[in-house]
């Protein structure tokens, strides 16, 4: 049952309506699967010109839509107009990349007249569209990692038909944005199997949609406890599917001395800002400090703490989201190593929480397992550490990560280099200033990770190498010259 | 328990010897771990160095390499010196794409002053090595695809240690390659935990091995039972860790009528060679032969069975690897669907095997999952369509294949169009001429497909891209300029 709800309140909009059927979710995916050859030959200025048409009726109802998301989401009208942008720039972004060629790269060996092994045949590696691609929306993101994000623009820019899956905590807002899409799709004479959608809030119709036999390969940004499930269905499938999740993250930020001596009290706020960013929404919203145990340290933790106080984050996005962070800041209070610095009660019906803080010694936070897990919302750890190496030690013990921040490391030294390569080892994104929340759109982009970030982490789900999780390599041998001629384009 | 034994005869040679112990593992893979951090930053001269030492020492004592696989394969000499040659060639060939460079790839974008999403920090995509990867010989390739065979180089290549698990079935072989690899690491004052070696013939060791926590990667190439149980094991870890197997293939290979019009009497003859190649134990041996009902295709299926009729293959690897395929056999000859066309039955005591072929109808081929599974030996299916649509289905039917051989698609038409369509989505690599036996070493070359060819079937085994399985994107945003200028190089 869907029923669309104003995140600030509480209160339902509208009637509620029924989630999609087994026999709906079998349609859509037929429909998908039967427009996949003619999709996947299509040209990349086709699928270019669909990605701007999407781009641009987005804009064309910007303001219905973010009105829709602000009250779905409470979310607020600056950041979810920002979003929107951030969306259309990126099917924007995807139609440049697929025009200039990237989709249909291509590497050519001339054969070799000779013996083996220096002689061989001619090899052409191509790429081709994997087929019909089950996209699971995410509900922090209600447009760029939603029906239109950057999962459903890879995959159209690849060549693949996508068949969504609508998130229940904006489903009025999923349904809207998937009828735009549906008219855009008919209005460029493709089939409607290009774009396919279906709705639910139980965990039925995401089990049905990985189980088709016909999905090749699914997207997925959303909980461990989803993911993981979601990825094991895909792995037992009589034919395993790729499945590219991601599931989160505790996203480690190091403050070294450097960065305290430096503007330790600016930091502090840029800090205290970016966890209750969204209300602390972000996959990439930072969960554990690592701050060394000294006296500039114990300065540098009390203005954070400060700054943190005084910000109140606006509702998070759904009643679940909110007893799901209350019940993760109740464990920590009750862990005995665990010492609150920020750590308000408020009253439980009211959507807006109150972020929480707690400090940890390194020696506990690397014992604990329970402490290396994500609690989505405005909360984080503070870990005090005595060296640069027991920062390393707490990285490890955290070990797979979409992002890693490294506040102070301008002066190269042994020490550095030690804590670069930590972070590199266990982080899809290391970052040197700024704040990990927000992820640019660009071909450099990662962002992934390993376990539990991503379950592929040589894999991004932002950025244009997004386009390869869709793109199966496929060396042609001794291709007769019309398949050649065709440069890389599928047939 | 260990045991070298002669292919040819079954007799034991020498004294059997005990398995890695739970101990040796874990010591093989503390070793490993502690000598990642060092290799990961070591200079892409300093692993060329090591690849072509390990080329040279293989080339130093051929003589006697050759002679002790060819005792424990019954491959003979003129096939693995020839397989020697291919090793050396990849060694030496990854030597080269690291030295130009290719490891150390990286995209960089620069900062751009203005508000998002077109706004965005510096972003510089680099790769860094995984970590220590648990690398699992094959039987059928005692050097291309065994100790030193192109897992080990690849991984060497990307800055990782290795921890190899010889195969059984020449385990001496496997033993005195190991030896040879670890003075070459000494030699080269690197730490012994760069090459590691494990060894056994019970699950355990496997097991063991993928469980290692500080294991990052696994490669294996070998059967479909082993492979989907260890890639099970994989993904069940704490933290799971990309598994890349490679677990067979039936590799159809489509015959169309101009081929049959044009020089059908002497394809006939190089399919059957190539159906016996190695005694059939190839991964990419084709194993279902599609042939058109009509009169050509008749003529072609007889000569094609006088020509199979005709071949004696050599023994087989092991008792164990004869046993299954005369199983795999016995299956077929029950089959009711299937019609014999060659069928000796043999002395099972002898480890050299008679050629099987059997014809089966589309229809039937379609209907019976079971026949779309690997025999790994001399058998293959002659399955008759009437048209190339019905091939397109017999393709689908497969599913997922290392390669399928497409013979007569000169001319360009709707019907090839198709055709070269539904090979692609099934295979990842397309033939229109030769056969697939035999794998070229090269940048364009892909050795996957999809599942089960391959558990990861956007990357190769074989050829340069293997290197993109160990090195994993991280994207550093805002990097201070001493790592800027390390130019992708980790630290």
């Amino acid at each position: 049952m869907l029923q669309s709800i104003e995140a600030r309140t509480g209160a339902a909009i509208g009637e509620h309506w029924a989630e999609s059927t087994p026999a709906d979710i079998s349609a859509a995916v037929r429909a998908s699967s039967a427009a996949a050859d003619a999709f996947a030959t299509s040209s990349a200025a086709q699928r270019a010109e669909l990605l701007r048409a999407l781009a641009a009726v987005l804009e064309a109802d910007r303001e219905a839509l973010v009105a829709l998301a602000d009250r779905e989401s409470g979310l607020d009208l600056p950041r979810l107009n920002g979003e929107l942008d951030l969306t259309t720039f990126q099917l924007r972004g995807f139609a440049d990349v697929i025009e200039r060629g990237d989709a249909h790269a291509f590497i050519d060996d001339a054969a070799v007249a000779s013996a083996p092994p220096a002689g061989r045949p001619h090899l052409m590696r191509v790429r081709v569209p994997v087929g019909p691609v089950a996209m699971f929306s995410a509900s922090n993101f209600p447009f760029a990692f939603s029906v239109l994000g950057g999962d459903t623009a890879s995959a159209l820019a690849a060549g693949c038909p996508v068949v969504v899956k609508g998130h229940p905590a904006h489903p009025g807002l999923s349904r809207c944005t998937a009828a735009l899409a549906q008219k855009v799709v008919a209005a460029q004479d493709l089939q409607p199997g290009v774009f396919q959608f279906v709705e639910g809030d139980s965990v039925d119709v995401g089990v049905a949609l990985v189980q088709a036999p016909a999905i090749a390969a699914v997207a997925f940004t959303g909980s461990f406890k989803g993911g993981t499930a979601l990825a094991k269905i895909a792995s037992e499938r009589p034919r395993p599917i790729p499945f590219y999740g991601e599931l989160g993250s505790v996203n480690p930020l190091v403050v070294l001395p450097a960065a305290i001596a430096k503007n330790g009290a600016e930091l502090a706020r840029t800090l205290a800002a970016s966890i209750c960013l969204g209300a602390g929404q972000f996959c990439t919203s930072p969960g554990v400090i690592v701050v060394p145990k000294d006296a500039a340290g114990d300065g540098f933790v009390d203005a954070f703490s400060k700054a943190l106080q005084a910000t109140q984050p606006h509702a998070m996005l759904s009643a679940g989201i909110r007893a799901t962070f209350d019940r993760g800041v109740a464990q920590w209070r009750a862990a005995p190593q665990l010492k609150p610095l920020v750590n308000d009660v408020v009253d439980a019906t009211v959507q807006a929480p109150r972020p929480f803080l707690a400090e940890v010694s390194a020696a506990d936070f690397i014992a604990n397992h329970a402490l290396h897990e994500e609690v989505f919302g405005p909360a984080a750890l503070v870990v005090r550490v005595a060296s640069s190496d027991e920062a390393i030690d707490v990285l490890k013990a955290v070990g797979g990560s979409l992002t890693v921040t490294l506040w102070g490391a301008e002066a190269e030294s042994d020490a550095t280099h030690r804590l670069v390569r930590a972070a590199t080892q266990i982080a899809g994104r290391v970052l040197f200033a700024g704040v990990p929340t927000g992820v640019a759109v660009t071909a450099a982009q990662h962002h992934g990770g390993p376990f539990p970030a991503s379950t592929q982490p040589f894999t991004t789900s932002v950025g244009y190498a997004a386009l390869d999780r869709f793109l199966r390599p496929v060396a042609l041998q001794d291709a007769p010259s019309w398949l050649i001629e065709r440069k890389g384009v599928p047939c």
